[in-house]
């Protein structure tokens, strides 16, 4: 049997300080410099808002190790090739780190600060697009690298738009939105529809990642708080999409949900399945959608499933075995690597081939448009073999 | 085998305008004779609100009919009890209708509209205090009523406190809350202690309803998001209470969580369990629970599940089957009224015993230290026997 090709739906990377002043449009190099001169208290209050110690944040462009960190090992392309190597993961799809920490400037993605200022994040998020479509491109191995294009700020929608359009052009293989559009009326609102177009015209799947919510303040509890609550605010863009209609006018817009965990689709759907029905009296639909939200979820929609676990991986026939996609999110702390492949047979062992190949990468390949040509002797060469996987979990070895 | 003892978790009532002008602080009611004014008004923004037409909504002090409408039948205590008779129920808990419908005045329960003004709203749900405790004290059986006291704003901290001693001191077996505090600071900020300290020593347990969200607008869908997420405001109370250690120190602090589903709480609990045991790495915990949050719930925190559905009665061992109640939710459309009997077989056939006197009844009994010696013999004469559901669902009758 062919080994595996397997897709990581979720890694990060970021360029150093010097490059990103390199790509950042010269009107704002003055403010990234003072930004950069303050990135000791940055660091600071990035390591606060993560709840990590300062050491375990990676320094930017000087003594980046070999350690294990949270964010160490995501800027260099032949290391990270290494590091895909020994996972046995021959794509990945990239987002980018928090701020502060290799991420975009001027970008408070993970980040609880929300700068006010529309042209600022625009100016960060357009250095972090132009900063990994070089790094794509200069890649030993471009088709293992899909980057993803930043939006973090819709308050004018048609510079969003020309964004995406850019992107598109650039190589980059889909478009992250903030969670809700903190600086802009909910993602309801028909201004969007523009951005909706864009996306769908130029198949670029539009991504929320798990990171980002209202502000919480410095109250007793909150940090626990915000990792009980980043993921739904997450979500929102689905139901938002689904109920003003969007999903089902444009049936080829994607969404993809990354890194917010599995386990919450079945239920969802239920309940939304219920609300369009009206099976819950009173409560009267206002989208008059022809197709049950469960069908427009299975034709649209996708789980970006970071270390998933075998718990969530036991949902795959309620969230679609061709809408569950699997990610390592290397670097981060959180993520499975170094222990990918002992973490794959955690959650994967006795999942029948045709889901675990599904999951695994054939999802994300089509998705994402990937060169599956070039990608199969790369897995021929690195992938696990899914035989590997054939005992079930608990059985004897 | 004795009949069971049914107490509903979730009744609604309101007393006609006139009978909260005489329970309204004098310094109010010219404001409150001009609301009543706009009374059209009124209602027809809630018939908007809860999307029903505006013939369903009960005009108030006249013309209260017969007919099955979603707010009709709520205001005469004998006939309340005979539609409890009726539905075999022995006991309810009472919370207020919406704003406008025959609940408080200048209290927006259930209503998108958010009052600024606090002593307003200190007034309106004074009024309210004021006219359930003494619908209950006039009623022909005060045993079959537990009315609860609206608290809903908490701009004075103090003042909120005097309210609650009052009503607990008025008979009132427990205090609403609003979903978050609009007017406020979030509830895991230290200035609420006062506030939980009278809650635990009053033996006052603390409710959330399922109605209240941040505002929403009127773009297309949001009244179908607002169904998707109103439920999800409603439990924020549990981890705002849980991750700033009050459920912990406040041991015999009781919450409940009505109409708002049942099905979230396995999910939420594994959740929060994985993320105290700081499983998911780099989610360091900052609230030093010694018990997990699952042994909090199971302690101090319990479901009101109106209109419990079968599929979330199956759940009842992961929720805990002495953390679940359930309720008619009378007189509302959405609520089981008058298809109760049919209702509790749909849910609860086969169903064994125990399990079905602990949530149908005993748990309630116990929560709100209802007087089983007054309740048993009306039970004994209207209760449905357990008998009656000992067949299996789908079994031959």
């Amino acid at each position: 049997m062919d080994p595996l090709l397997i897709v990581s739906c979720d890694c990060h990377a970021g360029g150093t300080p010097d490059e990103y002043r390199r790509h950042l449009d010269p009107a704002f190099r003055e403010r990234y410099d003072a930004w950069l001169a303050d990135r000791a208290g940055q660091d600071a209050r990035l390591a606060q808002a993560l709840g990590v110690r300062l050491a375990e944040i990676d320094p930017g462009d000087a003594g980046r190790g070999e350690r294990r960190g949270p964010l160490s090992n995501h800027w260099n392309a032949e290391r990270r090739i290494a590091v895909l190597d020994a996972d046995g993961i021959a794509a990945e799809v990239i987002f980018p780190q928090p701020a502060g920490a290799g991420g975009p400037p001027f970008y408070p993605f993970g980040q609880p600060a929300d700068p006010k200022d529309p042209a600022l994040v625009a100016a960060g998020c357009r250095a972090w697009n132009r900063w990994i479509a070089d790094f794509v491109k200069n890649s030993p191995a471009p088709e293992r690298h899909a980057g993803l294009a930043l939006v973090g700020t819709v308050a004018d929608v048609g510079a969003a738009v020309r964004e995406v359009e850019w992107a598109r052009e650039a190589g980059l293989r889909g478009v992250v939105l903030r969670s809700q559009p903190f600086d802009a009326p909910p993602w309801n609102h028909p201004r969007y529809e523009p951005l909706w177009a864009a996306c769908e015209a130029l198949e670029m799947p539009v991504h929320t990642h798990g990171g980002e919510t209202p502000e919480y303040g410095d109250l007793p509890g909150s940090r626990s708080i915000w990792f009980t609550e980043v993921c739904w605010f997450a979500h929102r863009l689905f139901w938002h999409l689904l109920w003003s209609g969007v999903l089902e006018r444009r049936p080829r817009l994607r969404l993809v949900f990354t890194e917010q965990f599995a386990d919450w689709v079945p239920d969802l759907l239920h309940q939304l399945d219920a609300l369009h029905a009206g099976s819950v009296a009173g409560m009267t639909r206002d989208a008059a959608l022809r197709l049950r939200p469960s069908e427009i979820w299975a034709r649209q929609c996708t789980l970006g499933g970071s270390f998933l676990t075998r718990r969530e991986c036991e949902r795959r026939f309620a969230i679609g075995v061709a809408n569950l996609m699997w990610g390592s999110d290397f670097p981060h702390d959180e993520g499975v690597w170094p222990g990918t492949r002992e973490a794959l047979h955690a959650t994967f062992d006795g999942v029948p081939e045709p889901e675990l190949r599904a999951i695994l990468g054939e999802n994300a390949l089509r998705l994402y448009g990937l060169d599956a040509g070039r990608l199969r002797p790369i897995a021929a060469r690195i992938g696990p073999r899914p035989q590997e996987f054939a005992a079930a979990r608990g059985a004897a070895a």
